[in-house]
């Protein structure tokens, strides 16, 4: 088969790569349905995170179950199965606890790029489809669950958003869009987005957002603050990663709010005093899929939610490459691959 | 009068200041019954931390109301109260959220170590016992209601102390002692103190601790996995304020766990992308000491606790610097005061 590979700064080539088979009893190969790329792969398409050689590419994934190890119990050949991007035992202490992203087994997925990817430890890792397989228009909101969706439903959990939650989201990627259709779906209001997109804004505001703030730093501070009273948000969802953006968060919260943050934090050093002083909850780390995938998938199945609106674009799988530079010069919020 | 100023390094003087009287007509001035020294005072008593000429000590006291401004309703002459270290109008927005520490008209106190003091915000600030004046040998309990037991309180609290929850302490101050407290109180088990002072530990067993750890770094680590069933603690509560401390704290957590600080960090910088990996949820800042005050006092009163042991030397007021001396030498937990 061909596969999707990282080979330096912008350099993404679609080529011949070993086709994935089962190698530990516990394993599952499926037959990629949807993948995407995600906003973390641009951190090393960008130059801004060093790559050891050529890197298979690609985290995120649904698709039908081709052929499974002997001990795998919970899925078979033919169903349709969402899997978070980290493998999980889902019965290690960590995951009992429900942070399935820290499992002691915990293995990243890294070749979902791919017409086929290997996942190990599937009874742990996915989840299928309640009801069979599903129809093809709900596939795109289907492969939001194994991630880009995940992680914002954590974002907005991480930062306790219950109904009636004054929220603000930092980041308008797809994840920090998702974040506001998460806190949407949680109850809160209002929903503060910060953008400066256009497109961004409106598909902010078809998730739920009420308010946008286009201004920065103090400015958006001062935005956020003028939007909840003069104290500050109850919940703000960092969905960033940068020194910047974390410091607009926990200025945005007020006194004893809640500051989640879910995207790989790069140089970024809190001072302790300043934290100290800021009184807020801090909540975040890789989002914990695995956990809330049956939630999620329900709610697509069902309707209720439609993330796949995220996919702004939706390219072949071995036009991949396109897909990349569309995210990159921000042509496109987030690309769909179909094999 | 004649109160507590600190000139330099070392330097505490007992010398002659001006009588508080009431200045806004909010206020109260209160005749102390007791006061102490804080782990905190050691920062700039030790010169760790700058101070701008000679400065009045002392932020942790109860007492009798001696006179109150025209605008006070809730407490009146005659009356026995305890205060926070911070001054809170308990009717802010962020008051009402539970953070009276970081009230809008915050005034931190300063001048406690002294026969009499001002109080701004009295009605926000102060509660008084109910049941009248209480019983002299209740007076060290109650005194520690104002700052270290509520901070500790609320390191047990911020960490998310549920009962049966596994809890580690970091520090055995006088703070760290009554997160144990706290911690044993709330229902917590084990409870494991990291400690390498023999009295220190004797007190940390009395007040709940289930397992003492004299090591630290790593193999501290290592020596709460193993009490933990190699999971990490479910609550941390780091009641020092260092970045050893800190990592100590964090490290021993399990995924997902809850991590508590409540001294001022001194010096410390926590590296986002370590933060994100721990999992952990992190919370600390000024204790909402006034939030748990009425609490605490009926816990105090029904004698269900008896946070006032952590005072192993109890001096006449005038004997400040000795108190001072006795707590920088490690040869006092914590020095009580006396007019």
């Amino acid at each position: 088969m061909r596969g999707t590979v990282l080979y330096g700064p912008g350099d993404i080539r679609f080529e011949e790569r070993e086709t994935p088979k089962i190698i530990e009893p516990t394993d599952a190969v499926l037959r990629i349905a949807a993948t995407c790329v995600c906003g973390s792969d641009l951190w090393p398409y960008r130059g801004l995170q060093p790559i050891d050689g050529p890197t298979p590419m690609g985290h995120e994934y649904c698709g039908f179950i081709e052929e499974v190890g002997r001990a795998v119990k919970s899925v078979k050949p033919g169903q349709f199965v969402v899997g978070s991007f980290a493998a999980s035992d889902n019965t290690c202490a960590h995951c009992r606890y429900g942070y399935p992203s820290s499992c002691e087994h915990r293995e990243f997925m890294l070749r979902a790029q791919a017409p086929f990817l290997r996942v190990p430890l599937a009874d742990g890792t996915l989840v299928s489809t309640p009801g069979g397989v599903p129809s093809d228009d709900l596939v795109p909101s289907l492969l939001t669950a194994s991630d880009v969706l995940g992680t914002g439903w954590f974002a907005a959990d991480a930062a306790n958003v219950k109904p009636g939650s004054t929220v603000a989201v930092v980041g308008d990627g797809a994840v920090g869009l998702l974040g506001v259709l998460s806190a949407k779906q949680m109850g809160a209001k209002p929903i503060i987005a910060m953008s400066r997109h256009e497109s961004r804004q409106k598909l902010a505001r078809e998730f739920g957002a009420t308010d946008i703030v286009t201004e920065r730093g103090d400015e958006g501070v001062a935005r956020i603050k003028e939007l909840t009273n003069g104290v500050g948000a109850d919940s703000v969802l960092e969905c960033v990663g940068t020194q910047e953006s974390m410091m607009q968060a926990i200025n945005a919260a007020r006194k004893g709010g809640y500051v989640s943050y879910v995207g790989v934090p790069h140089d970024v050093e809190l001072n302790g005093e300043m934290l100290f002083f800021s009184h807020v909850h801090l909540h975040g780390g890789p989002a914990p899929v695995r956990r809330y995938l049956p939630e999620l998938i329900k709610l697509v199945l069902n309707k209720k939610i439609n993330p796949g609106k995220v996919f702004d674009l939706t390219l072949p799988l071995d036009q991949v490459a396109e897909g990349y530079r569309a995210m990159d010069q921000r042509r496109a919020i987030k690309t769909q691959l179909r094999p």
